[in-house]
């Protein structure tokens, strides 16, 4: 028995950048449980129209998988502005759409071009944790501007926040995860006017909130506003892996210049063409997961627990005396849920129906359970966020 | 007519990074050309044995694309330890080895990790030009270490280098692109004695190199070697952008703090599964192209050509007044290579041996054109480099 090649090398003998050392790496744990509601997923499988078109798409594309993809993805960009287009109803151009492997790439590439070492980006937390660690892995400094304690934006502080701190590049989630908000347009314009910089609206959530996309605001702050989105989410993608943002066609050139060379396979140009073929069936589950997170709210709620209103496919619920201890007792009866690491609440994805079904008998059975720990605590007033 | 949303906006009004100001995209021209012998693809289409392999293979994994992908890709990178241990004959594990979009993302996820600002890398030009574009895109900085006016590598030089400038990273690329030396053995060793820091080699050309794999040197240097390699090439899987490295098992650790959770999609994950299923039957072209490697390399100095002696998949060759304006003459006649920015000398890749003859056809026209700019400099000095 040799062993394995260099083991017994610890990560601590490497010589790694000093702001990694002691971290441990992102991520929900990996668990397979029956009812998984932890990762925001859309849980309504392609359909076998969508599979077979996917499948089709990649054998066509797989006999050019000797030569390197099309470097700047323009059919797909086409495509997607296409989307954006019916959507949203702005009129979206190709030159206007920018795509990579997941909106966490989008995001990376803004920081390298926007961001960077001697520049500082600001958010508003609780919201989507991947931010600071993207501006940590970019050496971008981050700053928490916080929410107000029921996790709605306090726009004056906001306003106010960006005015003192001067960031280069202001982070707002709309709707917000974890706590399902979306801002209002007259607030974005607020901190459109108010930032410097570039303003990132990330709206992976979009097309579960009726609101209107800031695509809208684009011509108005073209040095400033870039929207990210992703197809992870509405479009039941997460697995596919793509994520692209809508900006000025100026903004797409710089991306041009921070983007690693041929970042977009073949395959993932050809299945993400394919999954937006197919827009309309899949976005069917929009609105059926948009009414089931209706159903999840206002049982919730009934059941005494302290709902965060929410415009999105998750919702953050409390209060807990420990989140973590109540998220270990979901797990003990089946169910994977998220704790965001927010003092006293935890967030459930909506599910199929059935998966509902069975989150909310299991929060009902927690509460009639009487444990300290458990039972949610009614007030008016909300905890300070941990983050 | 509204026109394009922000258009009008340039780069130079955005907030942009100082050291990306007036910077323009990296790559090479994407030109439809009869024979195109310029980004060392692999000629070889596909079997149709490996392209319905892929499809079927994505089908399978397309029933699951709502869900995000196993984050830390298991499944693929216990087979890239299975083909490595086959071709290299060095017992590789999973836990050796860690796999991203490309060797691209594989090397600047090893300079989050091991560069970035304040710290600093060092190779030794000319080489694979994308080592300073991603060692700017982390904010390391990069140190331009010279190779012989012949491109070979002067081992006592680059010791003293190391010593001298005492980078954090060392790059070198065996064999080395654009130039197709390998580095012996016994010199990779005094590097990796002389390097306080992390040491990549650049492997993407290893499977058509007759030089033993440096793998075999990880065990007795876990904390300063890293392998990097590509599927693009010998597998003929350019447009599936699979990379990965091979490294102590902290290394591999290291990666998972700086990665992007969910960086590899389930298309990306099943499609390279597959291909590394028909491995033997790919790896066929890597001997066949290193045959019409020799025959291009032999004509080539028959011609009279100063022909660079290659161990890879593309030859380097001149010399030549203008390379650019030779560059174009070959462009004219259908054949399509590359000026990689060496003064006199431009690149070819080993092609179909149709597109071989192609271009050996064109090379021994424009030799005997007599034109001042492309008839060979016979000689036995070489330029300095200008990159």
């Amino acid at each position: 028995m040799s062993g394995v090649i260099g083991q017994g090398v610890s990560v601590d003998s490497l010589p790694l950048r000093e702001n990694l050392r002691g971290k441990s790496a992102y991520g929900a744990p990996q668990l397979t449980v029956p009812v998984q509601l932890n990762t925001n997923e859309n849980p309504h499988p392609p359909t076998q129209a969508l599979v077979d078109d996917v499948a089709e798409s990649v054998r066509h594309a797989a006999t050019q998988l000797h030569r390197y993809p099309d470097r700047d993805a323009v059919e797909l960009r086409t495509a997607l502005a296409e989307y954006l287009t019916g959507q949203t109803g702005f009129d979206v151009d190709a030159s206007n759409v920018w795509a990579a492997n997941g909106s966490n790439e989008i995001l990376q590439q803004l920081l390298q071009a926007f961001g960077g070492p001697g520049r500082s980006s600001l958010g508003f937390v609780p919201s989507y944790s991947m931010h600071p660690i993207i501006a940590s892995g970019t050496q971008t400094e981050w700053i928490d501007a916080k929410r107000r304690a029921d996790f709605s934006l306090d726009i004056d502080f906001a306003v106010s926040s960006i005015a003192e701190r001067d960031p280069d590049v202001v982070f707002v989630t709309s709707p917000n995860n974890p706590t399902g908000h979306s801002i209002p347009t007259e607030d974005l314009r607020r901190i459109l006017d108010a930032a410097r910089g570039i303003v990132i609206l990330d709206e992976a959530y979009a097309e579960f909130s009726a609101q209107p996309s800031a695509i809208g605001l684009i011509a108005e702050y073209p040095t400033k506003l870039v929207v990210s989105r992703t197809m992870s989410k509405a479009f039941a993608f997460a697995g596919g892996r793509l994520g692209y943002l809508v900006a000025a066609p100026a903004v797409v050139e710089a991306m041009l210049l921070v983007r690693l060379p041929y970042h977009l396979s073949v395959v993932t140009q050809a299945a993400a063409l394919a999954a937006l073929r197919h827009a309309s069936e899949t976005l069917g589950s929009v609105e059926r997961l948009s009414a089931e997170r209706d159903r999840v709210m206002a049982r919730l709620t009934e059941l005494g627990f302290d709902v965060i209103p929410s415009d999105a496919n998750f919702v953050l619920f409390g209060r807990f005396t420990s989140a973590a201890a109540t998220w270990k007792r979901y797990l003990e009866q089946g169910v994977l849920i998220r704790d965001v690491g927010i003092d006293g609440y935890l967030r459930t994805t909506i599910g199929l129906d059935s998966e509902n079904d069975r989150f909310l008998e299991v929060s009902a059975s927690l509460v009639q359970s009487e444990l300290e720990d458990i039972r949610p605590i009614v007030t008016n007033e909300h905890v300070e966020t941990n983050r």
